[in-house]
């Protein structure tokens, strides 16, 4: 097993993290932004959708999509819960990210994060993505004010999934996450997990 | 079980394809854009992430997330995998389907179809989704020439998710579809299966 993934980024880095809460060892491929790694890989067919992070099997199979990656390395542990409906409300959640959270919180702190971005970075988007953003970390906040987890009563990889553009919501992302104190201790409750690793290490 | 749907909406679609392959009858809500209907489900707290679809369980539970709905309704049916990588490629299609398909396939037909929205369909907008919608067709395009359904070898719930907007990526989005051969025999294979319902039926 092999890990293409983007040492930089948010959706490479949750896997990272399940790997590590799994205490489960994987060589990763580094494939960063303007590198030939990134190019290479490309080139090679080993990105299907042309993006990081992807999984390849021992016999060569490729999996792409963090969130696919996170529910076929989760299966059978913890991480990923045996009830139908709970099951189904994680995957509900990860779907919400994908569709929401990523393209707006991940995306004001990229455009702040990475200098060949910042062009793209005008005072107007960068509002409207705050404004944006701050009504996305309400809804987290909302749940995990009444619960400590997104699903069910314990860590799964909905929250290992959410975790991965949450963590830099306020350091990268410029997002007022004083607003947000059940976020703020669900944070802390993921990096207090067992086997935990941050996103640069 | 009840189904909060928007009429015009390729998401809520999806699961009402669904329903409609599986024989299962399954009363909907309408909540179309601009309607009460829809703000009020939204105030009664029926849409938990604010959007349709929204599944309904005979006990109150409420199940937000399209693709998470045509998990949860395919589950134990022909139209889930029982296969793990199977099931796991299923998803990458899924999760790439609402970060990177919908996105813009998605939105340039909404763009084109609402006429709310036409304002914001400005020549440069259109142009740059049609460029990107096209090359993202094509990752389909590749996949569907190589093998019948977009994964294993039969349809999928990745092939109901797929086809919520691929089916009108030309009517609607007005992308060029005779580029995509393997689509098309595609989108017919789909329409051809017992219980198919159109968009607008
Ligand atoms: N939906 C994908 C998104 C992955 C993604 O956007 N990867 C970016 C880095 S965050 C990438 O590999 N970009 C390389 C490129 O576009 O050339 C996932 O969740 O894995
Ligand atoms: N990721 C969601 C997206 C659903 C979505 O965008 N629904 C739109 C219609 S296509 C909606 O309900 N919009 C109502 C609103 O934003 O007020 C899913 O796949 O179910």
């Amino acid at each position: 097993m092999r890990l293409y993934s983007m040492p930089s980024s948010g959706n490479s880095y949750k896997v990272r993290l399940l790997l590590s809460l799994l205490g489960r060892d994987c060589p990763t491929f580094d494939v960063e932004y303007e590198t030939t790694a990134l190019d290479t890989a490309k080139a090679e067919g080993r990105l299907p959708f042309g993006k990081a992070p992807v999984l390849e099997l021992d016999d060569g199979r490729l999996l792409p999509e963090s969130n696919a990656i996170l529910n076929w390395l989760g299966e059978g542990t913890d991480f990923v819960p045996a009830d139908p409906f709970t099951r189904a409300e994680m995957l509900s959640w990860m779907f919400w990210e994908q569709n929401q959270h990523e393209g707006v919180v991940a995306v004001r702190a990229a455009l702040l994060y990475y200098p060949q971005r910042r062009h793209l970075a005008t005072p107007e988007r960068l509002a409207e993505l705050l404004d944006r953003g701050h009504a996305l970390l309400q809804v987290m906040e909302d749940r995990l004010a009444a619960q400590d987890w997104l699903v069910g009563d314990k860590a799964s990889v909905a929250d290992i999934c959410l975790y991965g553009y949450t963590c830099t919501a306020g350091t990268r992302g410029g997002f007022d996450m004083s607003r947000f104190p059940a976020i703020n201790a669900w944070l802390d409750r993921i990096a207090a997990l067992p086997g935990y690793k941050a996103l640069d290490a």
